[in-house]
């Protein structure tokens, strides 16, 4: 059981629906600000039940006009939503152009909508951890259905399992070659592929090839990806995609794999964890410590490999 | 002092010039095979003393037609040259299309050049890590200098600084934007701006916007950004990018930064294999041991939030 300890005032005022101070803490996050950190703590035991659906896919597949129509579809259903859009498009891009369009189509005054994109400079585990921290404040700030779109990068798009308890893949007609690589990646993501643009020749044939590569990958742990087709024009297959992702939801729930998918990202986030704080530690002590400054030399000498030193530092770093 | 020790026959074959052992061993690397790894290691007393390139920037900018003319301007000064293309794009993409557009140009009886394009499936890590072997085989097996493309994503382009000893920055006339969050990324990692394209109108605009924030940045450790407009449609310009990678590879060697840079660069790369060492044993350990096992569930069960778990389990670890 979780004590009941006091929250932290920015904790206390997101519980409460406060929506600038959840703006002011996810820009903390984005920032890495430390503060950002004890609200995250305080909130934790708050989080982990929301379903959390992650959307991905190529770049051009329309992910934003999906999520558009899915948050659209939501609000008819009476859920709120809260909208976090990852960016990976590197140093050159710099942008939050999408979320602007996004929220231009929204209602401004719908408190049910909570839209957030974030820029994704840096390396790519801090992005990951970034997402999460962001949509584990979304769930305590008491959103019944989170959305995560991650855009472009297969890096980070592969990364979306870490995060989300239900995976869309967003594709489109004529994947061409890419179907023989998609079996490679997509397909251990996807618990739902939608085919979008559906009005667009070949969207049948896509929608075929794709069931056909489904019934050959077999059921991931019990689970054979449902796979809806959608346009986001007429609109049409937004209700089929939610019954979609809602029939993953309650798959994760009767069979207890929900419990074992969260215990699997939280290890994984463990892992993680560990990892930065062995590097921040390590590059610390090489910098400043005799001793393990030798150990560096060597390498730059090319009288030790680095895999070598690597070896024995780590066991010297009790890892055995 | 190096102990020389008998190279693994493998290794022998790609120090003797063969180049179909090189091909077979980057293979290696490239799928993560331990038999790669000792190889490696018995080559590394060889490496670090060629110049390695690389090679970056946005997407579209003719990153390809720049090194295809860097390569022909190298072969006419009689240097061999090594290339390596890494290519980001994801599991969507699967492509190694733009190795064999290179190739085709080149004359295949080359011997002079070997050019090799990597897919780059997996964490960016673990393909900064591959590409990085994959220079230091090309060092070994003697080519004269080494170019590393890499392409896309910014997260990839930042490592070329953790493998390159120049690194040449590619743009295009008419950044907008761009130039604005360029100020952010780019800087730290360009030695020499390459302005491609410069028979494209707003050639010198962006030559002159260049040189003013190049002004403004200082000069990093002593090294003034060079910048340099090209076109490899008339060609022009490429013996003069040519020239101001030479000027930085000198500098390197007249100030003592080539140590200082080839310390930072083995240090990270100790760190990184030492942060995959404890990633990889903790994963292990938190499946198989029940008292670490417990961790995870009290994570799981938010009686404990992750970053706490991971403060004492690398603390326990023995990382202070």
């Amino acid at each position: 059981m979780t004590r009941a300890r006091p929250l932290p005032p920015a904790a206390r005022a997101i519980v409460s629906g406060d929506r600038r101070a959840l703006a002011r803490v996810i820009s903390q996050v984005e920032n890495r600000e430390p503060s950002a950190a004890s609200v995250a703590r305080a909130l934790y035991p708050r989080t982990g039940k929301k379903p959390v659906i992650g959307v991905t896919g190529p770049l051009g597949v329309g992910k934003s006009s999906v999520i558009n129509r899915l948050v659209a579809r939501l609000r008819d259903l009476d859920r709120t939503v809260g909208v976090v859009a990852v960016d990976p498009s590197s140093p050159y891009s710099g942008g939050s152009v999408l979320g602007d369009r996004i929220r231009f189509e929204r209602r401004v005054d719908d408190a049910g909508v909570f839209f957030r994109s974030m820029a994704s400079r840096g390396e790519v585990g801090g992005i990951a951890a970034a997402t999460r921290e962001v949509t584990r404040l979304l769930d305590a700030a008491g959103f019944d259905v989170i959305l995560v779109e991650t855009v472009g990068s297969g890096q980070v798009d592969l990364a979306v399992r870490d995060v989300a308890t239900t995976s869309v893949v967003v594709l489109v007609p004529h994947l061409g070659d890419e179907v023989q690589t998609l079996k490679a990646g997509l397909f251990e993501i996807a618990d739902v592929f939608c085919v979008n643009k559906a009005d667009l020749p070949g969207a049948d044939v896509a929608r075929r090839d794709l069931a056909e590569l489904v019934g050959l990958g077999g059921a991931r742990s019990g689970w054979r990806p449902r796979i809806v087709a959608t346009s986001t024009t007429q609109p049409s297959g937004i209700e089929e995609l939610w019954s979609a992702i809602e029939a993953h939801e309650e798959f994760l729930d009767r069979t207890g794999a929900r419990r074992a998918d969260e215990r699997r990202r939280v290890s994984a986030e463990i892992v993680e964890l560990v990892r930065e704080r062995v590097g921040r530690e390590l590059t610390r002590r090489l910098e400043r410590e005799p001793e393990l400054r030798r150990w560096v030399d060597r390498a730059v000498e090319r009288t030790l490999d680095p895999h070598t030193v690597a070896d024995r530092l780590a066991r010297a770093l009790g890892s055995r």
